[in-house]
């Protein structure tokens, strides 16, 4: 078994990853949606960013990875309270898969006949307080994203058959990633992922010997590799942990609002949740970089992850949605 | 738990929350349809609407919510008459739910074999004496739309398979929202929704920034922001309550009678429901406004509401069937 | 409960209400179908015409609403003889409605294993001596339709599986309503239609004023509006009583033969349905004006409804199939 | 119960009847295709020609209507050797009749379990030694017509499920209706059908007068227009039953099949079936006719029936498949 | 019972015929697909060339026909060891038939609980050492049609479910018939057909009165038809048998090698399928003829047989496949 | 049974057979995509490279084809631990495959009921240790493709239902046709699949003749032909050996990763998979040359096979992809 790719040797893909580890200061911003090439490591820097965060503290056999006993839900049975320390989990979401598979199964016949243990838990299960990860979600089935996006919402996950009803706790990041040129995502679902960027492979000689050069040398100098990266990953992790702690000090002052309303309606940015998560995730950026309050530098650097994805086709415009956003931000935050 | 974001504290959308105040006076009138972009507060304000309004007294395990132990549905088998208070309940009715989901299940096997205790209420019994909200009525299926709006009128709900029959009482508002790029609701059934409005994303820096204000304080200082809000819901509850206690004396004279025709005729409207509609929300109108009769600037105020998704489309005519509808009664009823 | 709304206190829609009393008078004439916008009282129209006629004497618990215990099917096992009487029914056929629901459903393993009881009757056992709606009729599926139209003629249903067969008298008057914006009905199936007429809204401020002032007395004083209009349905009921007891009686000159055969022919009427329904229709009416002899204006005014809906479409000529026929009507029965 | 409209009443509509009657001398000619508008008597006809025939003797209680015990088959277990008389049967296939309901179904489960009465007998199996009636037929799916097109050319029903075979004689003639706007038939299907004949509305008032002076006498004075009626309905069958004795021996002269195939290669008709049948026919034809030789009137008069639904359409001739044989007709055999 | 019609009896077609012929010769040819107009005799040939060839010794109740007793499958259970004579099979492959009635089915759970007897055998089983004839392959679903041609060419029909795998022999020789017009052909399975052939009705008077007195004959004059003709048979079934002993002898030099090669590379022919089943079917044509080594004449007769189905379509070339490789052939092969 | 054709005596298609040969030294290539007419032998290479293969040592009834007990999964419950010789195993997947039949079935009933030996394993486990073939893998459904493609990425077979879990090694290499005429490849696809090569049917009469030689000496003279080719199977044979030592030792430059770099964005080829198995395969075609170190003829020979199903389409440019690559070749790695 060998390590995953470590998080900071992923070379470039800065918008990603600024993401990312934003998800991981405020888990609540909503979901990061990946557009962009095949091949650009976009699942590899989900399990990066897991690997690299500190383990969870979970009771043993807990299904939904709970933390202390008494969160583990009743179905689950649990009686056993010693707990232990786990990777950050990150779940993968297969195309095809059923809702039962994501949601869990309740087995209504045998609920009836036997009692309790009736519910198998599913994939939101497995994801609770870490990543899912859904390679091509312009491919899955709406029906699976709404109730994805639905979960990730609310951070509860409610099963209901035939009046039974079983709940638990299922918080975690979406990650998403889509090839547009694949099939378009509904606007209605696009809005409700918090954050957006696009990736795209290295174009320069230098930064894609750069990637050979390290996947060659992880491949066949494991040890060494990891050793050097690692220490790296480390002060990431400290810098992480620390912008969680001081995210609630952050202030905000009025001017910070009307710049988010004044950016959202120049850009015609459909809806409201554009210039909340904005204001959400330029707090998280400014605990990041270890900023006592918002101030424009944030905003217009987390404007086109906030942004972009919520933007009305502008048929005049032949520039892409996130040239649009920087032309604004230019304008309007100068 | 946190409590709903307050009725009061919704910034603008004044005609959406005219119609839901309209219907807590005369649930009778057939529903709301709400048209128009994400992320405009519509599912938040039938939830805030709910939760202002009196709590209703339901006899404990009913699954229908009955006020008085008679009223409970002989299959329910409700032995223990002690009664509760419960918040008006609103249901959201998930895309893709099937009709055994919507109108309860009779399972026929149990049945036969076991006697009474054979139907598993569904959503239509939940949302007895409250609200049904159904987000992107459009991407419903038709058969479940039609059932819906069949019911919403009757008040009863009745499930018939193979003989067997069960009924209950299923009085509810019907709220539905739509987003009109996103698939067009037959003419048909348009008709049957009592109101209908048009709902957008505030256009001026100002109103955002209050939405995003609010929104931050609510996330932030809850208690002193509800503290502050409740007492302007509380107002509001109070008036609601005086209108559906006047609403039985308010008098409507010949001319009223003639205005509504005069206009559903100017605009062409199909059918006559329409007017039906006019007549009794400009009822509930006035008593909202504590008025003994109906006046014209009650129906002038309502028309739109009433009759704007009852046009014929027109080719010749750009302007939206709102406008349609305020030009009309501006000549009409000067 | 309240009363259904009067027959008599429909406002306008003549053509409409003539061809219903017809099928009251001649229940063999084949159905009624009509077009037209929605809200124009259509299914209102039917419940009230059932609510006047006479009550029809019935076994209890005769699945099948015989007359005498002699009528009951053998499979409906009843064995208590005694009569009572119930309103003419009326049977709604919902959208989406399976066959088993329709015809009734055979359940072969019960039979075989427990013998007679297996038979659950649907809803054509239901509408025996009744009128059967079907709002939409241009939505529901085809072999529903089919069925429907085969067992409105022959008046007996016939449900048949893996060599068991079920037979029940199932006479019933087919009314369906159809919008032809919302998809055409075969001309197959138009023509077993025995009478079609098309309604619209009331074009005029007097005529719609007197919808609205009659449904707002009906809701708002009932007793006293109910009190009025019962004593008209009265006079409309032994109207018809008459004339159902006069129809043998009535003659039919050869001159009226060529008349019917003259017109059909004038307007390129496909088969021959029509003119035997003209004729039929024609002496029905002839017996509800209490004439001893049909007579030209009987024809003339009873055309339009026997064969407007039998015209091929005749894209030379831009007046609708009504109008068509009046033309006609006026140049070949002077 | 009354009588079925008499065959010689039919007014008019010469093509069918001849193709009808000829079934009745030759049933292994194929079937009959009859083309047209709605309501010109194709059903009526059918039944009409199945009443006026001879009764048939039958095995009581044989499913498949054997003549001798020795016929019945072996899995129906006859073992009451008495026969009867009965009506040449008419079975009517239904619109979206399942394969199971045509041809029978074979109950694995209950063969293995419990030995012979496993086999339940379809319409084929009513259907033997008379008449099949398909409405529509180009409304039905396609593998439903090759089965029973199949059938009807062996004579014989052969029901296989996993190892398990069931055979029955299935002789009867296939009577199909098809209104060319609703659906072509594939030439591959109309091929094998024996003769086909166009009917439309009769087009004299004199004519269709007589249709509904018949029509309402058949209804009004039903018992001295059946006598009538049923007299020439006599003399029609006793031509029908010498015609079927001297057919053996019909002579035809290599003239005549020289005659066959000039006309088939003038017309350009694919395969050979055509010019089977044509001389096939012609054959019954000149029986009915008391002719010892089929002779070119034969030929001339059968030509259209046996031939026109087998011409290739061509593009560049407006006339329709009928009026091109007559005129290859009048061109090939002077 | 009637024979089936002679094999020499039937008229022209001489393509249709050798293809045929030479599958009895080689049965690894590959099998022939007939393109051609209905009603050409294609399945009364496949079942008169059986009848001709000798019968085929089979151990009684073996499922797969199988000469031996130890060739036939365990899973048989054949105990009785004596054999018989049976006519070679003719398995006609119905439309719509299943995947399982075609391989046969694999019951696991009869499979589980009592062991051997659990595979029902299908099609291929009883066409083993026969003919398999599908009429219109082009209607075949495509997973049918490849898993003929893989059976076909392997000839093992392997069976597998979970885990469970059955085998037996299944050699037979496919015929298909299409018409082009009726939807083509995937060029992946034309290819894996050996031959090809077209077919159409006769075009001389002279050729089409011969069928006619020839199929009048064997109708109404059966024992002297088939006693004149089953003596052509019978020197055709003596040639083939000849040819079959001779065909390892036949010689082929490298010049014919060279030529098959030309020839196809000429025609632009995919693959190398084509040249492969050229040179076979040449040498079997060469001991059908008596010859010692293939000879030009031989290629030259068979080239359009082998190649026709196997070109690209040309669009600049209106000439159809066969016209195209017979002018090939002159310019290749002089 | 007769032995499969010898991978050397296949003539010319040297592209294929490098690749295939590379994969045999370096299995974590990523499997090989043919695409090309058919009839060019893709399948018989396959078969033929497995055959030359040295045979593979197993633990006698473990499923998955383990070198050693301690291998075989838990659930196949292997207790007799003898080893032998197999073959390379090649497993062809059927079109129309279903995933239970791919990844093995987990049967949940008898699982619970009787423990352990409920996984029925699937095509994947047969594979492990060898090759599997997808004839026409643009035919497959894509949720069976990325299944196949994520399973020969990781070399792990995992199959969950409701909570139980099966995991197995499945190391293979996948070997896909495609006929790039019937429905292309998505581009995620693609990229996924190691080299990708193009092979044509061989246009010269000298190499087709050749062709038909060996095949026809392989039919008819087998033993020789064998004896023959064999000897060359055995010389290949130690090549694959002798690299698949030598590879770890094979050394890379600087200069090879930059012309990797510059190679893959002078073709603009999407992602950073191309340049990863540019260099992997000429580290393993270095190998097979007995080279010590990687130089820029390896990549000049194996960047059409590494690159050229990578490209995007380029409308301007209407040479093939792997002219495209040849020509950037020549103009970067000079």
């Amino acid at each position: 078994m060998t390590n995953p790719f470590p998080f900071s040797a992923i070379v470039g893909q800065d918008q990603m990853k600024t993401a990312m580890i934003l998800t991981a200061i405020d888990p609540g911003l909503g979901g990061v949606l990946v557009f962009g090439d095949r091949g650009t490591g976009k699942s590899t820097a989900v399990r990066a960013l897991a690997a690299l965060l500190p383990p969870i503290t979970v009771v043993q056999g807990c299904p939904v990875n709970s933390e202390a006993p008494q969160d583990c839900p009743v179905w689950a049975n649990v009686t056993d309270h010693t707990t232990t320390e786990r990777p950050t989990p990150v779940v993968d979401l297969p195309l095809g898969v059923t809702e039962d598979r994501v949601t869990g199964a309740l087995d209504i016949e045998r609920a009836l006949a036997h009692g309790e243990k009736s519910f198998e838990p599913g994939l939101l299960a497995r994801a609770n307080r870490g990543y899912l990860y859904i390679d091509e979600v312009n491919l899955l089935e709406d029906h699976i994203v709404d109730l994805l996006l639905d979960v990730a919402q609310s951070g509860i996950n409610t099963v209901e058959r035939e009046g039974l009803s079983i709940r638990h706790a299922a918080r975690f990041v979406l990650v998403g990633s889509g090839n547009p040129e694949e099939g378009e995502l509904r606007p209605q679902l696009l809005d409700r992922f918090g954050l957006s960027v696009e990736v795209a492979s290295p174009n320069t000689v230098e930064e894609r010997v750069e990637v050979i050069r390290r996947r060659d040398a992880y491949d066949r100098d494991h040890a060494a590799f990891m050793a050097k990266w690692q220490a790296e990953d480390a002060t990431l992790r400290d810098a992480i942990l620390a912008a969680r702690a001081a995210l609630p000090q952050v202030e905000t002052s009025d001017e910070i609002l009307h710049d988010c309303a004044h950016l959202s309606l120049a850009l015609g940015a459909d809806g409201l949740r554009g210039e909340l998560t904005l204001l959400r995730a330029a707090r998280a950026l400014a605990a990041l970089r270890g900023a006592g309050r918002i101030d424009r530098a944030h905003l217009r650097d987390i404007a086109p992850l906030a942004l972009s994805h919520r933007l009305r086709r502008d048929p005049l415009d032949d520039a892409g949605s996130s040239a649009r956003v920087a032309r604004t931000v230019a304008d309007t935050l100068p």
